[in-house]
């Protein structure tokens, strides 16, 4: 099994995915969970897994705030206690695995480590969320058969929209001023590119100005949460916190070569504007499901089962944030293995 | 390799399966078998690999008591021996393993161990089979990608019906008297569910009746061969032989993860009820194939590659006769393996 | 990792398979390569994986002689070395493994092994391709998921025409007279069929004769090149070159148990025939994909992951040739990696 970093919040989806009554089985770093909620809406995860026979509790049925296995009937409610048997006593060993789960930014957070430390404070800030009306967000789900750091080292070099996604984003980044530096526990990179041609999907924007200034920042966050902010204005004029967009690229490990991407696009302008979120549900079509996903997926296939640093990739400018971010959680994952001994 | 009983009748399939001049590939317990016909009618079983080039003959042609590789055109007969070499003489080496083959109940049962010990009274009475006029018989195969444990399990606890078959069998098990009992090398499990509201699939043989008697008793003998009988009477009227059915559950090991699911249910009242037949074929259509498949692959993907007892499932009181099953299975495929050294 | 021959000329493809500006993916040997061509046209051969992160160049573009990744622009021309990078200096690792290439008998050929022992000269000498106008060439490729032996085995030993192909190809094999020999560094077996009975798909050519004298010869040359020539004239009339065609059979490995199988008759009459040749690529077609492909996949299937001799095989005296050459290829293998040591 691969080293995962186990002391974190993941995304486990975004909370309309499990309505009152509903449920929602996701496997995250190896560990089969189902999520559903109690009759007040709380939350609960479980380990997707009968103690009895193991079928998995999200091929059965939500009641009262407890789940049902599809196959004996035996009941678990919240922290894995087990609420119901009918096939006898509720003893002691009948009992699930839960894990901690909270509710934030529209987002489902579950805890897969030591419980005593799922501080909900260390959950990422994404307010950006909760301050953008329903309307001006764009969420999706991406599953994408490539490991979650691929997609992380994908948003933290953006310089490869100018190659992968020439039609809609690319065209600013390669020689766009960029710096980085690492933040407390974030990893921060951004652009620049003054008085440039707009990249087409921007040009909505600008009413139709010819060249813009645009302004980029990735903030990267272990394991793989990462929030791209833009802003775009025509050149040489101010730009105002209305100018921003901030989209989510949450990069959740499914299982080593395999990844759930989330996303949620969130923006200051044209807020209501319905057919500029058709407009963007269509260029990220594009360029997650058509261009970055295919090559995801390929640049895995060619990686293989090998160890990423084993092929020993050159290393370029570009690569300068997320090879920090890698070194990061590596670090980290290494020193919560030292910890456990 | 998983260890499978080698000394131990397999159903290959039905009888039907194998008509004159026909041939039947089947892998069982890992080991790829052709099945074909004497003139006289005699089944034969061969290793599905020509011992020349390891292409299998049951991509070749039947013709005289003999099979013949679609490949170089050898041909073997009964035992195994070549009959027919276009290439040369017939060397000894041009042999290939046999099985011992009966056919009994309607269906195909090969022995996979020591020949010397593959005594025909050692495959289990289904005479209920022969016993039932054809158009009472409801024969079918269910492939399905679970260890054939598991579907053993799935009958020696029928509690599980109510459950997953809420619609058509299930309502009366759980809370049905239950006993189990070894009966020489047979586990035997049954069930009483007394002035009970019949199950949907129990009200068109109940005349109307709103309440009923109803028994049913699972005969497990290994490697997993199990009859299960029911009856069922309106509350309190006497039960007789004409309300018996009987079904016969076979699971037989195609790998460790897969397995040949053969069924065959046999009934003594509407014999000639072909509508009633009809309606049986729906309910097993959806009990087995929309309910029971699924879980049953579930399960097995829950549990992957490792030992069963190795993830300590909770022992219920449901479980009681298929760990019994288990056990004794388990023990049978030890003693052989310690003869066999 | 299986062990190939590395000193050797692998076909990658057709020549007209990487026209100008275009690009050819394709795994041999389990090495990804990519083929692209200078603006002259002279063909370069690279390891399909880029430096910097490992993304397939075959899924970028290729831009006055040199190929451009997909991901994030960089470029690599002849010779592997790195043209572009729009991200800073070149450095020296930006280097990509190059493969000797040469294009012969439109076909494109890749040395794997040490460049300094890439002798054009090497490349079997396939000019009866080049003798034939294009319109009397029948090219074609057929993906096989078996290993690459099995697929030269197959030719090797045309005795299995009689019982694959027994409706176009097959009848007189069996019978026919055969010698097999070594020739230097080919094996050579060759078959006379004198005064048979033309097998379906030579009667077109024979002008309704019904007794036909039928040679046939096919030339092995590691690792896996062969080419079946074959004659039919009326029984008793002289033969002579203009009865001949000769088709390549050029079984490349991809990976241990899948195979590029690339096939081109040639023939020297019936020349502009486009009917023959129509009818030719049915009878292809049918031999090749409806019954040999099915036959050596599943023949694989059988042999799984073993050894094909640890199976010991019954050898034939028709595998007197592919016997050879199996030897020959392994001793030629077993060479290298002693060399190498």
């Amino acid at each position: 099994m691969t080293d995962y970093l186990m002391n974190a919040w993941y995304q486990a989806g975004f909370t309309e995915e499990v309505p009152a009554g509903g449920k929602l089985g996701r496997i995250i770093c190896e560990i089969p969970l189902v999520f559903f909620r109690r009759p007040g809406g709380q939350l609960t995860a479980l380990v997707d897994r009968c103690a009895h026979r193991f079928a998995p509790l999200s091929a059965g049925r939500v009641d009262g705030g407890a789940i049902f296995c599809g196959y004996h009937g035996l009941g678990f409610g919240a922290e894995g206690t087990c609420v119901h048997n009918p096939h006898g006593p509720i003893v002691s060993a009948l009992r699930l695995r839960s894990f901690p789960v909270v509710e934030r930014h529209a987002i489902i957070w579950v805890w897969l480590g030591d419980p005593d430390r799922a501080e909900p404070a260390l959950i990422p800030d994404l307010s950006y969320i909760d301050e953008t009306p329903p309307q001006a967000r764009i969420a999706g789900y991406m599953p994408t058969a490539a490991n979650y750091q691929l997609l992380s080292d994908n948003i933290l070099d953006l310089s490869h929209a100018d190659y992968l996604h020439p039609d809609t984003l690319g065209g600013i980044n390669t020689t766009a001023k960029s710096t980085n530096r690492r933040e407390g526990d974030t990893i921060v990179v951004d652009w620049l590119a003054e008085n440039c041609e707009p990249p087409p999907a921007f040009r909505v924007t600008l009413n139709g100005a010819q060249r813009a200034d645009i302004w980029t920042e990735v903030v990267w966050q272990a394991p793989a949460v990462l929030t791209l902010g833009v802003a775009a204005v025509p050149a040489g004029q101010p730009r105002t916190a209305q100018d921003e967009s901030y989209t989510l690229h949450n990069m959740v490990p499914e299982t080593a070569t395999t990844t759930h991407y989330f996303y949620c696009s969130t923006r200051r302008f044209r807020v209501d504007d319905e057919g500029f979120s058709q407009f963007l549900r269509g260029a990220f079509a594009q360029a997650f499901t058509q261009e970055d996903k295919p090559m995801l997926e390929k640049q895995q296939a060619r990686i293989g089962t090998a160890d990423f640093w084993s092929l020993e990739p050159v290393l370029l400018k570009i690569d300068a944030a997320s090879t920090r971010a890698r070194r990061l959680l590596g670090q980290r994952i290494a020193d919560e293995k030292t910890e456990s001994r």
